[in-house]
């Protein structure tokens, strides 16, 4: 018996391509097996860089990044560096995106006859192009976010080790929710201590007394994160990677988000009460102008043609 | 430029049927966007039932489960509870197999425009029916399992609600990968004190003195948990859900695991050194056969036609 209610999702999906099981297609037709373990056992990789007017913004150290997990998963690839960099590159040529949100995948696959040993599966691996895509809208990016401190625990190291870049998402989610309870834009986790750990794709520098502190454990080591450090020598602001308390976070001057999904984003309110003046602060409009000025350095991009 | 290697994995799928965007097909078939927050942030949940001799074990306690788990993530589908429960068994009806390996999967879905906001994506129900499969093979079941206790902690509560049934497997992996290199077949994951949770699948009970313990907290709290439970009241055995520390487990007289995927499976070999006289023990064997017993009772299963 066919059962009575069909459900055939509304699927708005994005102009973009895909690479899948070796061809490219459009994204909306870009299908992954259900029996996959990337999908039933969350066992996966990925890594997103970004494409600003046609120059893929430091692509080697995304790659480096993603080619480094794939091997810290005891998952395999049989290409060599320069065939992810090509597929990358061909998704956003056939999407015809100048700037584009670009992700690279490897999936633990599935195995003969389905065997559960994580040994005898063939790795998948899968890229996309979509159009260039924001963790803040454009008003929350010219008044800066409201950003909710959750109580939730970001999955600790010793459980799933957040320097390998993974889709183990739910306790995001759940804060997530709890953010648009509290009426606030975003979220960032905490760890068991209290201190502050990272945002759904996102890391977070607090700016106190013309220094920036960002968490050093606990967290994805992000590329933009790394940029953002690499920014502060180039404009001879001090930085520190330390333990950022919870409850200490209100009292910094300026706060920022970072990812490669928007770059560097100010944060003006913390669970509703606004940080400083409430308004985007003067050492993240600098950190801001200097990065997207990175965007046509050709030490730190790579032409898509 | 099409990349030069091109990678087709060899995909072993088992005999099968799906139901997934409203229509069912051959499970080779299935397959989901590669979009979906259900792979893309493992936002989903599922359940797993198992069909033997055309008999639903616990199918009520399953989609109870089940149902609670969608309301829990702020998931929903637009159905009542008959239509999941008629889509799994047609999937039985058209797979053709008498003893079924059943799961049901409810995923985030993707949101019109690709908005990140998981409150305005369209969730999925996707169910497949594939062979009965075992968390052991046929000698492991019989000589029974050489268990590893790994230090990876299984994700805290604190993080992700164990009782959620979910896709957060890397821990699991991980564990697996560290049991593979001990020699060991399965593996089984502690929390920061210590003591014991779950493994890929499965919970786990140990035997001493004639009463039993299983971990009463970060774990998920089974139906096959439940029904060994249930079965120790029919057999006249005590039974404590309570903290079970790692570095006592090679002190029990037995231990079992215990899963959907297989029922109850003796633990002979902790670490590679014997439990007990490494044998599968007479508490286990009762259990084992009061549970396929159960098999045929119609209070505890429902018929598939």
């Amino acid at each position: 018996m066919q059962p009575e209610v069909k459900i055939e999702p509304e699927r708005g999906f994005p102009p973009g391509v895909a690479y899948i099981d070796g061809d490219f297609c459009d994204i909306s037709e870009a299908r992954i097996s259900i029996l996959d373990f990337g999908f039933l056992h969350s066992d996966a990789t990925y890594d997103v860089v970004h494409v600003w007017r046609r120059r893929f913004f430091r692509l080697d150290r995304h790659l480096d990044r993603f080619l480094d997990n794939v091997a810290k998963l005891n998952l395999a690839l049989p290409f060599d560096r320069e065939t992810p960099a090509e597929t990358l590159k061909e998704c956003v040529r056939r999407s015809g995106h100048d700037d584009a949100y670009v992700e690279m995948i490897c999936t633990r696959g599935t195995a003969p006859g389905y065997s559960r040993d994580p040994r005898e599966a063939v790795n998948g691996f899968i890229a996309f192009a979509i159009p260039f895509s924001w963790v803040a809208n454009e008003e929350q990016r010219r008044l800066g976010l409201n950003l909710f401190i959750s109580t939730v625990n970001r999955i600790p190291s010793r459980s799933v080790d957040p320097t390998i870049k993974n889709y183990h998402w739910l306790d995001f989610i759940k804060g997530t929710f709890e953010a648009y309870e509290h009426h606030a834009e975003t979220v960032v986790l905490v760890d068991e201590d209290a201190n502050i750990t990272e945002g759904p794709g996102f890391n977070l520098f607090a700016v106190t007394g013309g220094r920036v502190t960002t968490p050093g454990q606990g967290t994805l080591k992000g590329i933009t994160r790394a940029t953002t450090l690499e920014l502060c020598a180039e404009l001879g602001i001090g930085a520190d990677e330390c333990p950022l308390a919870a409850d200490r976070l209100g009292a910094a001057d300026e706060a920022f988000i970072i990812s490669t999904a928007g770059g560097i984003m100010a944060v003006t309110r913390i669970d509703g009460i606004p940080l400083g003046d409430g308004k985007p602060g003067p050492v993240t409009a600098r950190f801001t102008d200097l990065y997207w000025q990175k965007h046509d350095d050709p030490d730190w991009t790579t032409p898509v043609d």
